[in-house]
C-alpha cells in the first residue's frame, strides 16, 4: 500500500468550488433516492450534549451505497457564537473508503449543511407542495434560511416570499441580501402570523431555546405543506395528527435522537409509528406516492441526516480533485499492517 | 474574530512527537480521574457497521473538564486489512473548543488508540494487580499488544511474559521485536492455554470474528487479573460471575453500544448492575477501593473510552504546538455570524 493522503478542503475552499444549486439538489435527490431504496447504513445520529439546547455536537454517521463512501459529520450547535461573531454552526465531514476504513477528505461541513439542508427542504417542496405555490412564508434567517428560500425560488420562482427572525436586524439584513440575490423582492415581517398565514408553503427554520408555537394549526391552510426541523418544538403540538400526511426523513432516526421538533411527542408515547405516513426517500424513489390531491395538509419533518453530508462532501471533493482546489496532506507515509 | 485554524498532526508527525509511555499513562491517568469523579461529558460511543464485525467504524465522544477539550475519534475497525497492508484500525481524532464548537485539531489516532488502550490496561493492572506480578501472559501481537506489554513492563519488570496469537508469523515478530525493546525473553507460545495458564496477569487483545473461549476460567488462578476487551467474547462466559470484582471502564458504555466482549450476557440480561462491581475511574480517584485482598481474582473489562483519546489527542496536540509540528491549516478565513 502507498501512502494515505487526505484532501482538506476548508470553508474557504467550499466557497471557491462554488457548488451550484441546482447540482447540490441533484447530489442530495440521489441520495434520499438511495435512502428510500434501502441502498444506505445510517444508523441514528449522536449527540454529545455540553448543554441542551445552546451547546451541542451532533454527530452524523452512514455509508451510501451508490456513491460507495462512508462518512462521519460533526456539527456543533453553540447559539451564542453570534456573540464570537462565529456561526452557530461549525462542522467537519470526514469521508472514508468503505474497503478499508482510510479516510481520504475532511471537508468544511459548514456551508455543505446549510446547503444540504436547503435541498432537502427545495426537495420536500419538489415532491410534496401543491402545484404551483406562489407564496412561501419563512420563519429563520441565518445559516440554512439562505438556502431554503433561494433553492424552492429555483423551482417556483415565488411571487411572494415573506420572512420573519427573532432578531430584527438579522431579519432584515437577510431579507435585502436576499432580494439582491433573487432580484425580487423579499418581504420582512414583524410576527410568525404575518410571515406564514395561508402561505402555500410555510418553512420554520427557527431555533428556539424552549418551547413556544410561532406557527398556530389554523394558520396552515388547506393545500398547504409545512416543514419544520428546529431542535426544539416551534409548531402547533396537533400538527402531526391534524395534517394528512406527516412525513419524515428517516423515522428510525426520529425515534432513536432524543433531539428535534418532535421528539417529545415521539417520548411520551403520543406520536407513533402510525402517524407517520412515511419517508421522503420512499416518495422519492417512488415507492409511496408523495401529495395526491390539491387539498391535502402535509407537514414534512427533516431532522437531517448524514446521507445528505456524505452525497453533497462527495461531490465537493470531486469538484476539489478536478480543479486542484484544497490542501492534500499525508497522513500516513508507509502504512504497514500491525 | 480573527481566523480558525486546525492543526493537523498525521501518523508521521505522531511518531515525531515520540510520546513516552510514562507520559501517556500519566495523562490517561488523569483522564480516569475525572470520569472517576465525573468531570467528563460522555454519552455512549456510538458504531456504523459495515458489515460486523470484520468492518465497522466506532465512534467516540466527550469533553473532558480539567483540559476543557471535547472531542471525537473515528476508528475503522477492519479485520482483513492486512491484506492491504494496512493497519486494521485506521483512525481520525477531531478536538474541539467547547465555548464555541470551533475545530482546533485533526490528529492520526492510529497510533494514539494502540498507547491509550495500552495504558489503560496498565492503569488496570497498576490499580488492580496483585503485588508485584511476575507472570504476563498476552493474547494477540497486533496494535494495542505492543503498548500493552510495554507499559506494564515498567511498571512491574516481568520476570516472565508468554505471548501468543492467532497466526504463527505475527506472534513470533511480536515477541522478538518486543524482546528487543524490552532486553528481555519474550516466549513464544503456540496454545493460549500455555500463554495465559496460572499467569499473575492475564490480557486477552484477541480480535475474534466468532465467539471461542481462549480463557478458560480454571486457568484464572487466585490472586490474577484478567482483562479481556475484544470486540467478540473470547473468554469463559462465566469468569464475569465467578470472579470477586468485576471492574469496567464506563458500565453506561457498555450498557448502551451493542458490541464488545460482554455485550451478549448484557443483552441477554444475565450480566446486570449488581455483578459490576464498579468503574477504573472510581478506583483511580479513590471513591471505590481496588484490589483489597492478594487472592481476589479480577475482571476488568475496557471496552475503550473517548476520554483517554481526548486526554492522550490534547497531549500529542500541545507537544506539537511547542515542538512545531503538525500542518496548521486555515479552516476558515474570515468567520462570521452567519
Amino acid at each position: 500500500m502507498s501512502s494515505i493522503e487526505i484532501r482538506f478542503i476548508s470553508k474557504d475552499d467550499m466557497d471557491t468550488l462554488d457548488i451550484g444549486l441546482q447540482e447540490a439538489m441533484d447530489a442530495i435527490e440521489l441520495g434520499l433516492k438511495a435512502h428510500g431504496e434501502k441502498k444506505v447504513v445510517m444508523p441514528s445520529k449522536g449527540h454529545l450534549p455540553l448543554a441542551f439546547p445552546e451547546k451541542l455536537f451532533n454527530i452524523l454517521k452512514g455509508y451510501v451505497e451508490p456513491v460507495n463512501v462512508a462518512g462521519v459529520k460533526i456539527i456543533g450547535d453553540f447559539h451564542n457564537n453570534y456573540e464570537h461573531n462565529l456561526p452557530s454552526e461549525l462542522a467537519l465531514l470526514t469521508l472514508y473508503r468503505p474497503e478499508t476504513g482510510a479516510p481520504f477528505a475532511i471537508v468544511d461541513a459548514t456551508l455543505n449543511t446549510w446547503m444540504r439542508t436547503g435541498a432537502v427542504t427545495a426537495l420536500g417542496a419538489k415532491y410534496l407542495a401543491a402545484e404551483h405555490p406562489r407564496v412561501l412564508g419563512h420563519i429563520g434567517a441565518r445559516g440554512t434560511s439562505w438556502y431554503n428560500v433561494a433553492m424552492m425560488d429555483l423551482l417556483f420562482d415565488f411571487e411572494e416570499i415573506r420572512v420573519t427572525s427573532r432578531r430584527p436586524e438579522s431579519r432584515e439584513r437577510f431579507a435585502s441580501e436576499m432580494s439582491d440575490k433573487l432580484g425580487k423582492p423579499v418581504q420582512v415581517k414583524a410576527t410568525t402570523q404575518k410571515a406564514v398565514r395561508d402561505a402555500d408553503i410555510i418553512i420554520d427554520a427557527s431555533r428556539l431555546l424552549e418551547h413556544q408555537v410561532l406557527v398556530e394549526d389554523a394558520w396552515v391552510k388547506p393545500g398547504a405543506l409545512i416543514q419544520a426541523y428546529g431542535a426544539v418544538l416551534s409548531v402547533a403540538p396537533s400538527l402531526p395528527f391534524s395534517v394528512d400526511k406527516f412525513v419524515v426523513d428517516d423515522w428510525n432516526q426520529c425515534k432513536q435522537s432524543p433531539y428535534g421538533q418532535f421528539a417529545g411527542l415521539i417520548q411520551s408515547g403520543e406520536l407513533r409509528d402510525e402517524h407517520c405516513y412515511g419517508e421522503i426517500g420512499e416518495i422519492v424513489a417512488g415507492i409511496k406516492p408523495g401529495r395526491e390531491t390539491q387539498q391535502e395538509r402535509i407537514l414534512f419533518w427533516h431532522k437531517g441526516f448524514a446521507i445528505s453530508d456524505i452525497m453533497l462532501g462527495t461531490l465537493a471533493y470531486e469538484k476539489a480533485c478536478e480543479q486542484g482546489i484544497g490542501t492534500v496532506l499525508t497522513y500516513y507515509k508507509n502504512p504497514r499492517d500491525m
